[in-house]
């Protein structure tokens, strides 16, 4: 039987991605670096092969080694907003990484490429961002997710190769990496009042986010190979209720049953309201996203206490350190 | 007295703007990979330091010692039509090895970082191309280079960086790579004809394109710096008479006083018609395009002859070898 590759999968998506598929009955190979993933979040039944999508002779073998029918490609390092300052890392990583990948799938002819984009190649456009909308993206992150799109559709016109597009937004759960302070304010906040600090908020907090339980989503990314009208396209995925970050952070507190304090830093460089219409996916999926605020934060809280807090720790390799967050270079 | 910096400047365009810059009395520093250009094409004048872009510690290094005021980055390979086939070595080169010169750009308050783009960053949007437009880039090339666009866009916003974008088409002179097969069909015709063999033409030769003489664009790049209202902004340039690559290949046949035949391949996947609207630029530059084709391929045929024909080497590392045309792998 052939495999279904996951990239990323030892890290937040692709964790929930490789269990949906093999509760579909697929088999499963999980390929990551462990550099924002654990190997304890890859599922048992999964083959796991530990590596990075920059070593592009591993891939070779990879694919040589085992029939590869659908790529599921969820690694990248999602930090969004220190993109700017990792410029080289996030196009190597996120760029030339997802392009070692996409060669391979031509030369093996996989049967679809799926990919995970983001909301962040629309940057600032006035929400509900929709996908017939030309994007616009604010930061590195979203410029090499865009270039990555635009890859797969020259790659389909030229060799036929086949690929679906998400874009999801603000997605939290289980298996999110709690110790990374740059990234995913949600698992931010567990780990802060897990340690006992202060939730920090940039700005006024007033900034709005529709935060997606990864339950609803994972599913649907998995099973978008079976539908061959998503073949070809691009679909935002996400929750549609807003909330303010400063929300966000009352609803964490109320969650993990703990006390604390706001610690509001100067306003970041950052898209203030972003949220997708989701009309596409829904035609094709129905309403799928049906997780409360509440409940899914109920899920994490369980998870998020029983792994413990992590050490934040820091990015070593910074490019650019003007006008770098302060809070970001604390130890 | 502070530097300018011209990356590529032993290649083709940058050895004339390196040319422009010295005889407006600037002080030049080329960098240079000589992966395809020539150490014989710096201008004496020029400090030169052969190394790649790739390098970022050499960068680092670069402008520590020195101090850059002005960076013309010209650096690339821009096989557009190799592209699909050499997609890591395309995204590494174009993109990432920008991205280092944009970091240093940055942390070393460059006053302008001057970016030649291209037309490939429109793909078959219906001509004439205008600046306007949104790009629709139909190969790796084109995206490499409209990647490189938008982080120059987002770098200005989150750091203050300066740039002039020039999106140039189809040029030809003295100093073009003849050893080249994959790009510069004036080149390639000039060779084949001083090697005794048939011009090729992919499909019939009926594709248009408006081939710009390189000593009529090289000054405009190099002076648009002493233009702030440049600053920001994103400029077609070329020439606006349109000739079929037939045409063009009998103009270079009467030119270079030569015989020869054409030998028809296969049409390769390519943007069929390309030409540009240019009045963006003469607004502020006035009718710079005076050079007609005939004149042009005369001056071009004199430094070719004198540099003799080149062994047309085949690039080593080709990632994907499907639908690549046949010719590209001849001896």
């Amino acid at each position: 039987m052939p495999y279904s590759l996951v990239t990323g999968g030892a890290g937040f998506i692709g964790a929930h991605v490789a269990r949906s598929l093999l509760s579909s009955g697929k088999q499963v190979i999980v390929l990551d670096d462990l550099s924002g993933g654990f190997k304890e979040n890859v599922p048992e039944k999964a083959i796991f092969i530990e590596g990075t999508i920059l070593d592009h002779e591993l891939l070779q073998k990879l694919f040589n080694e085992y029939e590869i029918e659908y790529v599921y490609h969820l690694a990248a390092y999602a930090a969004e907003g220190l993109s700017h300052f990792i410029k080289r890392f996030n196009y190597s990583n996120n760029l030339t990484g997802s392009v070692n990948l996409i060669n391979e799938s031509v030369k093996h002819k996989v049967k679809c490429f799926v990919f995970t984009s983001s909301i962040a190649t629309y940057g600032a456009l006035p929400p509900p961002m929709r996908e017939d909308m030309t994007p616009e993206p604010e930061d590195p992150y979203g410029i090499a997710k865009l270039a990555v799109e635009m890859d797969l559709k020259v790659s389909h016109e030229m060799f036929g190769l086949d690929y679906v597009i998400f874009r999801p937004h603000n997605v939290y759960g289980e298996y999110q990496n709690l110790g990374d302070r740059y990234r995913n304010v949600v698992g931010i906040f567990m780990n802060q009042l897990m340690q006992g600090n202060p939730l920090t908020v940039f700005g006024d907090g007033s900034q709005t986010r529709a935060f997606t339980y990864v339950g609803d989503i994972a599913p649907i990314i998995a099973n978008c190979v079976d539908h061959k009208e998503c073949y070809g396209e691009v679909f935002n995925i996400g929750a549609d209720k807003e909330y303010t970050v400063k929300e966000l952070a009352n609803a964490v507190i109320d969650a993990m049953g703990m006390k604390s304090e706001l610690r509001f830093l100067d306003a970041r460089n950052e898209v203030v309201h972003a949220h997708s219409d989701h009309s596409k996916i829904k035609k094709i999926f129905g309403e799928y996203s049906k997780t409360s605020l509440e409940e899914g934060l109920k899920g994490m809280v369980g998870w998020a206490k029983a792994t413990g807090a992590k050490k934040s720790s820091k990015f070593e390799n910074i490019e650019i350190t003007e006008k770098l967050p302060p809070v970001w270079l604390e130890d």
